[in-house]
Protein backbone atom coordinates (compact mmCIF):
# COMPACT_ATOMS: atom_id res chain seq x y z
CA UNK A 1 0.00 0.00 0.00
CA UNK A 2 1.52 3.52 -0.77
CA UNK A 3 1.54 6.11 1.63
CA UNK A 4 -1.31 8.02 -0.08
CA UNK A 5 -3.35 4.84 -0.18
CA UNK A 6 -2.53 4.31 3.25
CA UNK A 7 -3.78 8.03 4.12
CA UNK A 8 -6.82 7.60 2.21
CA UNK A 9 -7.76 4.59 4.12
CA UNK A 10 -7.37 6.54 7.38
CA UNK A 11 -9.66 9.33 5.81
CA UNK A 12 -12.31 6.36 5.44
CA UNK A 13 -11.38 4.95 8.84
CA UNK A 14 -12.52 8.81 9.93
CA UNK A 15 -15.67 8.74 7.91
CA UNK A 16 -16.80 5.87 9.05
CA UNK A 17 -16.23 6.93 12.64
CA UNK A 18 -18.66 9.59 12.24
CA UNK A 19 -21.08 8.00 10.14
CA UNK A 20 -21.39 6.21 13.41
CA UNK A 21 -21.41 8.30 16.13
CA UNK A 22 -24.37 10.14 13.79
CA UNK A 23 -26.53 7.14 14.15
CA UNK A 24 -25.72 6.68 17.98
CA UNK A 25 -26.50 10.63 18.59
CA UNK A 26 -29.52 9.92 16.27
CA UNK A 27 -30.58 6.45 18.53
CA UNK A 28 -29.95 8.94 21.41
CA UNK A 29 -32.59 11.18 20.26
CA UNK A 30 -34.88 8.67 19.20
CA UNK A 31 -35.09 7.02 22.84
CA UNK A 32 -35.85 10.33 24.04
CA UNK A 33 -38.29 10.53 21.16
CA UNK A 34 -40.25 7.29 22.33
CA UNK A 35 -40.31 8.25 26.07
CA UNK A 36 -41.62 11.70 25.16
CA UNK A 37 -44.20 10.60 22.45
CA UNK A 38 -44.65 6.85 24.49
CA UNK A 39 -44.65 6.10 20.51
CA UNK A 40 -43.47 2.35 20.83
CA UNK A 41 -42.44 2.28 16.94
CA UNK A 42 -39.74 4.47 17.43
CA UNK A 43 -38.60 1.88 20.13
CA UNK A 44 -38.14 -0.39 17.50
CA UNK A 45 -36.58 1.61 15.29
CA UNK A 46 -33.80 2.15 18.01
CA UNK A 47 -33.66 -1.86 17.88
CA UNK A 48 -32.48 -2.09 14.60
CA UNK A 49 -30.24 1.27 14.72
CA UNK A 50 -28.43 -0.87 17.40
CA UNK A 51 -28.07 -3.08 15.36
CA UNK A 52 -26.47 -1.69 12.90
CA UNK A 53 -24.32 0.10 15.06
CA UNK A 54 -22.66 -2.47 16.18
CA UNK A 55 -22.22 -4.27 12.58
CA UNK A 56 -20.14 -0.83 11.54
CA UNK A 57 -18.21 -0.61 14.80
CA UNK A 58 -16.80 -4.89 14.47
CA UNK A 59 -16.12 -3.06 10.97
CA UNK A 60 -14.19 0.08 12.49
CA UNK A 61 -12.54 -2.35 14.49
CA UNK A 62 -11.29 -4.55 12.15
CA UNK A 63 -10.21 -1.77 9.65
CA UNK A 64 -8.23 -0.72 12.36
CA UNK A 65 -6.89 -3.66 13.31
CA UNK A 66 -5.84 -4.12 9.71
CA UNK A 67 -4.08 -1.02 9.20
CA UNK A 68 -1.85 -1.26 11.97
CA UNK A 69 -1.09 -4.71 10.77
CA UNK A 70 -0.36 -4.11 7.11
CA UNK A 71 1.00 -0.74 7.90
CA UNK A 72 3.06 -0.29 10.04
CA UNK A 73 2.30 3.46 11.08
CA UNK A 74 4.33 6.12 12.48
CA UNK A 75 3.74 7.49 15.57
CA UNK A 76 1.72 9.94 14.82
CA UNK A 77 -0.53 7.84 12.76
CA UNK A 78 -0.46 4.97 15.32
CA UNK A 79 -1.90 7.47 17.72
CA UNK A 80 -5.01 8.64 15.35
CA UNK A 81 -5.79 4.96 14.57
CA UNK A 82 -5.50 4.33 18.87
CA UNK A 83 -8.05 7.08 18.93
CA UNK A 84 -10.38 5.88 16.71
CA UNK A 85 -10.55 2.07 18.66
CA UNK A 86 -11.21 3.87 21.40
CA UNK A 87 -13.83 6.35 20.59
CA UNK A 88 -15.51 3.68 18.52
CA UNK A 89 -15.97 1.69 21.59
CA UNK A 90 -17.41 4.55 23.45
CA UNK A 91 -20.08 5.55 20.50
CA UNK A 92 -21.20 2.03 20.53
CA UNK A 93 -21.72 2.36 24.22
CA UNK A 94 -23.88 5.14 23.79
CA UNK A 95 -25.87 3.30 21.39
CA UNK A 96 -26.50 0.66 24.62
CA UNK A 97 -27.31 3.76 27.07
CA UNK A 98 -30.17 4.51 23.82
CA UNK A 99 -31.28 0.65 23.70
CA UNK A 100 -31.64 0.85 27.91
CA UNK A 101 -33.92 4.09 27.41
CA UNK A 102 -36.16 2.38 25.26
CA UNK A 103 -36.16 -0.53 27.54
CA UNK A 104 -37.71 1.65 30.38
CA UNK A 105 -39.64 3.36 27.26
CA UNK A 106 -41.61 -0.01 27.30
CA UNK A 107 -41.76 -1.02 30.97
CA UNK A 108 -43.58 2.40 31.30
CA UNK A 109 -46.55 1.62 28.93
CA UNK A 110 -48.02 -0.18 31.95
CA UNK A 111 -48.27 2.87 33.37
CA UNK A 112 -50.66 6.30 32.79
CA UNK A 113 -48.51 9.46 31.67
CA UNK A 114 -48.24 11.83 34.90
CA UNK A 115 -46.59 15.34 34.60
CA UNK A 116 -42.96 15.66 36.05
CA UNK A 117 -41.48 18.22 36.85
CA UNK A 118 -38.22 17.94 34.96
CA UNK A 119 -37.00 18.23 31.60
CA UNK A 120 -35.53 14.90 29.97
CA UNK A 121 -35.71 16.48 26.51
CA UNK A 122 -33.83 19.05 27.69
CA UNK A 123 -30.94 16.91 29.45
CA UNK A 124 -31.16 14.64 26.18
CA UNK A 125 -30.43 17.74 23.78
CA UNK A 126 -26.97 18.57 26.35
CA UNK A 127 -25.84 15.25 26.67
CA UNK A 128 -25.88 14.71 22.37
CA UNK A 129 -24.48 18.17 22.05
CA UNK A 130 -21.53 16.57 24.04
CA UNK A 131 -20.90 13.77 21.91
CA UNK A 132 -21.25 16.01 18.28
CA UNK A 133 -18.97 18.59 19.93
CA UNK A 134 -16.02 15.95 21.12
CA UNK A 135 -16.52 14.07 17.58
CA UNK A 136 -16.02 17.47 16.47
CA UNK A 137 -12.99 18.16 18.18
CA UNK A 138 -11.81 14.54 17.27
CA UNK A 139 -11.87 16.04 13.70
CA UNK A 140 -10.59 18.90 14.30
CA UNK A 141 -7.85 17.90 16.26
CA UNK A 142 -8.78 20.82 18.88
CA UNK A 143 -7.51 20.44 22.52
CA UNK A 144 -9.63 23.19 23.36
CA UNK A 145 -12.66 22.07 22.14
CA UNK A 146 -12.19 19.02 23.28
CA UNK A 147 -12.09 20.57 27.27
CA UNK A 148 -15.42 22.45 26.31
CA UNK A 149 -16.75 19.37 26.80
CA UNK A 150 -14.93 18.60 29.93
CA UNK A 151 -16.92 21.66 31.44
CA UNK A 152 -20.32 20.66 29.52
CA UNK A 153 -20.24 17.16 31.71
CA UNK A 154 -20.41 19.59 35.04
CA UNK A 155 -23.24 21.00 33.73
CA UNK A 156 -25.16 17.43 32.79
CA UNK A 157 -23.95 16.44 36.27
CA UNK A 158 -25.69 18.87 38.03
CA UNK A 159 -28.59 18.32 35.68
CA UNK A 160 -28.63 15.06 36.90
CA UNK A 161 -28.79 16.22 40.54
CA UNK A 162 -31.52 18.49 40.01
CA UNK A 163 -33.42 15.65 38.47
CA UNK A 164 -32.58 12.71 41.07
CA UNK A 165 -33.86 14.96 43.72
CA UNK A 166 -37.13 16.35 42.42
CA UNK A 167 -38.27 12.79 41.35
CA UNK A 168 -37.19 11.73 45.02
CA UNK A 169 -39.71 13.99 46.12
CA UNK A 170 -42.63 12.81 43.46
CA UNK A 171 -42.03 9.64 44.80
CA UNK A 172 -42.29 10.73 48.77
CA UNK A 173 -45.14 12.78 48.21
CA UNK A 174 -47.39 10.89 45.33
CA UNK A 175 -46.28 7.50 45.77
CA UNK A 176 -49.10 6.29 43.28
CA UNK A 177 -46.43 8.15 40.48
CA UNK A 178 -43.17 5.95 41.69
CA UNK A 179 -43.26 3.75 38.67
CA UNK A 180 -43.24 6.83 36.38
CA UNK A 181 -40.88 8.94 38.18
CA UNK A 182 -38.37 5.99 38.65
CA UNK A 183 -38.71 5.68 35.01
CA UNK A 184 -37.81 8.81 34.44
CA UNK A 185 -34.57 8.91 36.78
CA UNK A 186 -33.23 5.55 35.19
CA UNK A 187 -33.50 7.32 31.71
CA UNK A 188 -31.77 10.39 33.17
CA UNK A 189 -28.93 8.02 34.62
CA UNK A 190 -28.96 6.78 30.83
CA UNK A 191 -28.37 10.01 29.99
CA UNK A 192 -25.49 10.98 32.02
CA UNK A 193 -24.09 7.98 31.31
CA UNK A 194 -23.72 8.94 27.21
CA UNK A 195 -22.24 12.65 28.80
CA UNK A 196 -19.77 10.75 30.15
CA UNK A 197 -18.88 8.57 27.04
CA UNK A 198 -18.66 12.08 25.72
CA UNK A 199 -16.03 12.96 28.14
CA UNK A 200 -14.08 9.43 27.63
CA UNK A 201 -14.24 10.73 24.20
CA UNK A 202 -13.04 14.33 24.65
CA UNK A 203 -9.77 13.10 27.44
CA UNK A 204 -8.65 10.68 24.11
CA UNK A 205 -8.98 13.56 21.60
CA UNK A 206 -6.65 15.71 24.12
CA UNK A 207 -4.28 12.57 24.30
CA UNK A 208 -3.89 12.52 21.35
CA UNK A 209 -3.51 16.10 19.76
CA UNK A 210 -1.31 16.39 22.98
CA UNK A 211 1.18 13.66 21.37
CA UNK A 212 0.90 15.77 18.09
CA UNK A 213 1.88 18.37 19.59
CA UNK A 214 4.63 17.39 21.68
CA UNK A 215 5.68 15.38 18.62
CA UNK A 216 6.11 18.73 16.81
CA UNK A 217 7.76 20.65 19.26
CA UNK A 218 10.52 18.13 20.22
CA UNK A 219 11.17 16.42 16.52
CA UNK A 220 11.33 13.22 18.91
CA UNK A 221 9.68 11.41 16.65
CA UNK A 222 8.12 8.72 19.20
CA UNK A 223 4.75 10.17 19.34
CA UNK A 224 5.13 9.07 22.86
CA UNK A 225 4.21 12.50 24.78
CA UNK A 226 6.57 12.68 26.93
CA UNK B 1 14.81 -3.86 21.88
CA UNK B 2 15.70 -7.81 21.07
CA UNK B 3 12.32 -10.11 20.71
CA UNK B 4 13.37 -11.81 24.28
CA UNK B 5 13.30 -8.40 25.39
CA UNK B 6 10.22 -7.22 23.65
CA UNK B 7 8.31 -10.45 25.20
CA UNK B 8 9.48 -9.43 28.74
CA UNK B 9 7.56 -6.37 28.60
CA UNK B 10 4.36 -7.94 27.06
CA UNK B 11 4.47 -9.70 30.29
CA UNK B 12 5.14 -7.18 32.28
CA UNK B 13 2.21 -4.97 30.65
CA UNK B 14 0.08 -7.99 31.67
CA UNK B 15 1.34 -8.13 34.85
CA UNK B 16 0.28 -4.16 35.15
CA UNK B 17 -3.29 -4.99 33.84
CA UNK B 18 -3.31 -7.40 36.23
CA UNK B 19 -2.72 -5.16 39.36
CA UNK B 20 -4.88 -2.53 38.08
CA UNK B 21 -7.33 -5.17 37.77
CA UNK B 22 -7.28 -6.19 41.44
CA UNK B 23 -7.82 -2.57 42.44
CA UNK B 24 -10.73 -2.10 40.81
CA UNK B 25 -12.22 -5.41 41.77
CA UNK B 26 -10.89 -4.30 45.81
CA UNK B 27 -12.74 -0.97 45.72
CA UNK B 28 -15.76 -2.51 44.29
CA UNK B 29 -15.75 -4.54 47.31
CA UNK B 30 -14.69 -1.52 49.41
CA UNK B 31 -17.54 0.17 48.36
CA UNK B 32 -20.04 -2.39 49.16
CA UNK B 33 -18.57 -2.83 52.77
CA UNK B 34 -19.15 1.26 53.12
CA UNK B 35 -22.65 1.05 52.40
CA UNK B 36 -22.96 -2.39 54.35
CA UNK B 37 -21.47 -1.07 57.27
CA UNK B 38 -22.31 3.31 56.47
CA UNK B 39 -18.32 3.44 57.21
CA UNK B 40 -17.07 6.92 55.50
CA UNK B 41 -13.76 6.14 56.82
CA UNK B 42 -13.84 3.29 53.87
CA UNK B 43 -15.68 5.80 51.37
CA UNK B 44 -11.84 7.73 51.83
CA UNK B 45 -9.60 4.51 50.91
CA UNK B 46 -11.92 4.11 47.79
CA UNK B 47 -11.15 7.95 46.70
CA UNK B 48 -7.67 7.09 46.93
CA UNK B 49 -7.78 3.79 45.02
CA UNK B 50 -9.30 5.42 42.36
CA UNK B 51 -6.61 8.10 41.92
CA UNK B 52 -4.56 5.21 42.04
CA UNK B 53 -6.10 3.44 39.30
CA UNK B 54 -6.00 6.25 37.30
CA UNK B 55 -2.41 6.80 37.45
CA UNK B 56 -1.93 3.39 36.58
CA UNK B 57 -4.46 3.21 33.85
CA UNK B 58 -2.27 5.79 32.21
CA UNK B 59 0.76 4.28 32.87
CA UNK B 60 -0.58 1.06 30.71
CA UNK B 61 -1.71 3.29 28.11
CA UNK B 62 1.40 4.94 27.48
CA UNK B 63 3.77 1.46 27.99
CA UNK B 64 1.12 -0.34 25.27
CA UNK B 65 1.57 2.97 22.91
CA UNK B 66 5.52 2.70 23.42
CA UNK B 67 5.87 -1.06 22.66
CA UNK B 68 3.69 -0.42 19.42
CA UNK B 69 5.57 2.96 18.92
CA UNK B 70 8.64 1.29 18.69
CA UNK B 71 8.41 -2.14 18.09
CA UNK B 72 6.03 -2.66 15.46
CA UNK B 73 5.06 -5.79 16.65
CA UNK B 74 3.74 -8.92 14.47
CA UNK B 75 0.12 -9.33 14.30
CA UNK B 76 -0.34 -11.87 17.09
CA UNK B 77 1.23 -9.25 19.60
CA UNK B 78 -0.41 -6.21 18.06
CA UNK B 79 -3.55 -7.90 19.11
CA UNK B 80 -2.74 -8.61 22.72
CA UNK B 81 -1.36 -5.36 23.06
CA UNK B 82 -4.73 -3.80 21.69
CA UNK B 83 -6.86 -6.28 23.99
CA UNK B 84 -4.73 -4.73 27.09
CA UNK B 85 -5.62 -0.73 25.78
CA UNK B 86 -9.37 -1.97 25.71
CA UNK B 87 -9.28 -3.86 29.10
CA UNK B 88 -7.50 -1.28 30.75
CA UNK B 89 -10.56 1.51 29.90
CA UNK B 90 -13.38 -0.74 31.00
CA UNK B 91 -10.83 -1.47 34.64
CA UNK B 92 -10.79 2.34 34.68
CA UNK B 93 -14.39 2.60 34.60
CA UNK B 94 -15.22 -0.25 37.22
CA UNK B 95 -12.80 1.81 39.20
CA UNK B 96 -15.53 4.88 38.65
CA UNK B 97 -18.90 2.52 39.23
CA UNK B 98 -17.24 1.95 43.03
CA UNK B 99 -16.77 5.94 43.42
CA UNK B 100 -20.63 5.95 42.29
CA UNK B 101 -21.35 3.90 45.05
CA UNK B 102 -19.70 5.97 47.77
CA UNK B 103 -21.39 9.13 46.68
CA UNK B 104 -24.85 7.36 47.11
CA UNK B 105 -23.05 6.17 50.46
CA UNK B 106 -22.78 9.37 51.87
CA UNK B 107 -25.66 10.32 50.65
CA UNK B 108 -27.15 7.80 52.79
CA UNK B 109 -25.57 8.90 55.96
CA UNK B 110 -28.61 11.74 56.54
CA UNK B 111 -31.35 9.33 57.01
CA UNK B 112 -31.95 6.17 59.61
CA UNK B 113 -30.43 2.48 58.16
CA UNK B 114 -34.06 0.55 57.26
CA UNK B 115 -34.16 -3.10 56.22
CA UNK B 116 -34.62 -3.68 52.72
CA UNK B 117 -35.81 -6.70 51.13
CA UNK B 118 -32.54 -6.80 48.60
CA UNK B 119 -29.27 -8.20 48.53
CA UNK B 120 -26.65 -5.86 47.64
CA UNK B 121 -23.37 -7.87 48.61
CA UNK B 122 -24.61 -10.64 46.75
CA UNK B 123 -24.51 -8.96 43.29
CA UNK B 124 -21.54 -7.05 44.32
CA UNK B 125 -19.81 -10.47 44.84
CA UNK B 126 -21.29 -11.77 41.53
CA UNK B 127 -20.73 -8.74 39.88
CA UNK B 128 -16.50 -8.92 40.94
CA UNK B 129 -16.43 -12.13 40.00
CA UNK B 130 -17.15 -11.89 36.28
CA UNK B 131 -14.51 -8.90 36.39
CA UNK B 132 -12.34 -12.00 38.29
CA UNK B 133 -13.00 -14.12 35.77
CA UNK B 134 -13.03 -12.13 32.31
CA UNK B 135 -9.51 -11.25 33.38
CA UNK B 136 -8.71 -14.88 34.22
CA UNK B 137 -10.07 -16.13 30.35
CA UNK B 138 -7.45 -13.38 29.70
CA UNK B 139 -4.63 -14.53 30.89
CA UNK B 140 -5.29 -17.97 30.12
CA UNK B 141 -5.95 -16.70 26.23
CA UNK B 142 -9.38 -19.22 27.21
CA UNK B 143 -12.40 -18.10 24.79
CA UNK B 144 -14.55 -20.65 26.11
CA UNK B 145 -14.18 -19.03 29.72
CA UNK B 146 -14.66 -16.03 28.79
CA UNK B 147 -17.88 -17.57 27.20
CA UNK B 148 -18.97 -17.77 31.06
CA UNK B 149 -18.29 -14.28 31.36
CA UNK B 150 -21.17 -13.73 29.39
CA UNK B 151 -23.73 -16.37 30.59
CA UNK B 152 -22.70 -14.99 34.51
CA UNK B 153 -23.98 -11.52 32.85
CA UNK B 154 -27.63 -12.64 32.37
CA UNK B 155 -27.79 -13.45 36.33
CA UNK B 156 -26.97 -10.02 37.00
CA UNK B 157 -29.45 -8.75 35.00
CA UNK B 158 -32.05 -10.84 36.56
CA UNK B 159 -30.57 -9.77 39.66
CA UNK B 160 -30.72 -6.01 38.84
CA UNK B 161 -34.17 -6.86 37.63
CA UNK B 162 -35.57 -8.17 40.69
CA UNK B 163 -33.95 -5.65 42.94
CA UNK B 164 -35.46 -2.93 40.92
CA UNK B 165 -39.15 -4.54 41.37
CA UNK B 166 -38.77 -4.93 45.29
CA UNK B 167 -37.54 -1.76 45.73
CA UNK B 168 -40.40 -0.15 43.65
CA UNK B 169 -42.80 -1.77 45.74
CA UNK B 170 -40.98 -0.35 48.86
CA UNK B 171 -40.97 3.34 47.46
CA UNK B 172 -44.80 2.64 46.80
CA UNK B 173 -45.98 1.13 50.14
CA UNK B 174 -43.57 2.98 52.43
CA UNK B 175 -42.59 6.13 50.99
CA UNK B 176 -40.92 7.37 53.85
CA UNK B 177 -37.89 4.84 53.22
CA UNK B 178 -37.89 6.16 49.22
CA UNK B 179 -34.67 7.89 50.04
CA UNK B 180 -33.04 4.59 50.90
CA UNK B 181 -34.59 2.42 48.43
CA UNK B 182 -33.91 4.99 45.82
CA UNK B 183 -30.01 5.05 47.00
CA UNK B 184 -29.98 0.74 47.09
CA UNK B 185 -31.37 1.25 43.59
CA UNK B 186 -28.90 3.13 42.21
CA UNK B 187 -26.02 1.26 43.76
CA UNK B 188 -27.14 -2.06 42.20
CA UNK B 189 -27.28 -0.29 38.76
CA UNK B 190 -23.65 1.05 39.54
CA UNK B 191 -22.82 -2.85 39.88
CA UNK B 192 -24.89 -4.05 36.81
CA UNK B 193 -22.26 -1.57 35.21
CA UNK B 194 -19.40 -3.15 36.63
CA UNK B 195 -21.20 -6.72 35.57
CA UNK B 196 -21.27 -4.64 31.87
CA UNK B 197 -17.56 -3.85 31.79
CA UNK B 198 -16.37 -7.54 33.13
CA UNK B 199 -18.56 -8.90 29.53
CA UNK B 200 -16.77 -6.07 27.72
CA UNK B 201 -13.70 -7.64 28.48
CA UNK B 202 -14.62 -10.92 28.35
CA UNK B 203 -15.72 -10.02 24.42
CA UNK B 204 -12.39 -8.79 23.69
CA UNK B 205 -10.87 -11.89 24.88
CA UNK B 206 -13.20 -13.58 22.37
CA UNK B 207 -11.56 -11.26 19.55
CA UNK B 208 -8.37 -11.62 20.44
CA UNK B 209 -8.41 -15.50 21.27
CA UNK B 210 -10.00 -16.40 18.20
CA UNK B 211 -7.86 -14.00 15.48
CA UNK B 212 -4.95 -16.34 17.35
CA UNK B 213 -7.40 -19.45 16.62
CA UNK B 214 -8.00 -18.28 12.77
CA UNK B 215 -4.12 -17.32 12.48
CA UNK B 216 -3.07 -20.65 13.56
CA UNK B 217 -5.03 -22.91 11.26
CA UNK B 218 -4.46 -20.61 8.07
CA UNK B 219 -0.99 -19.26 8.63
CA UNK B 220 -2.11 -15.76 7.00
CA UNK B 221 0.27 -14.39 9.80
CA UNK B 222 -1.67 -11.09 9.71
CA UNK B 223 -4.17 -12.01 12.70
CA UNK B 224 -7.03 -9.95 10.99
CA UNK B 225 -9.23 -13.13 11.75
CA UNK B 226 -11.10 -12.99 8.81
Amino acid sequence: MTRLRFHKSLDELKEKLLVVAGMAEQSIQRAVEAYRTRDLSICDLVDRGEMAINRLEREIDQMALDLLAMEQPMAIDLRFILAVIKINADIERVGDSAVNIIERVRELQAYPVCDLPIDIPRMADLAAAMVRKALQSFIEADARMADSVLAMDDSVDKLNETIHYALLNVMRDTPQYTPQALGALVIARSLERVADHATNIAEDVIFWVQGYDVRHKTSLGNGAGR
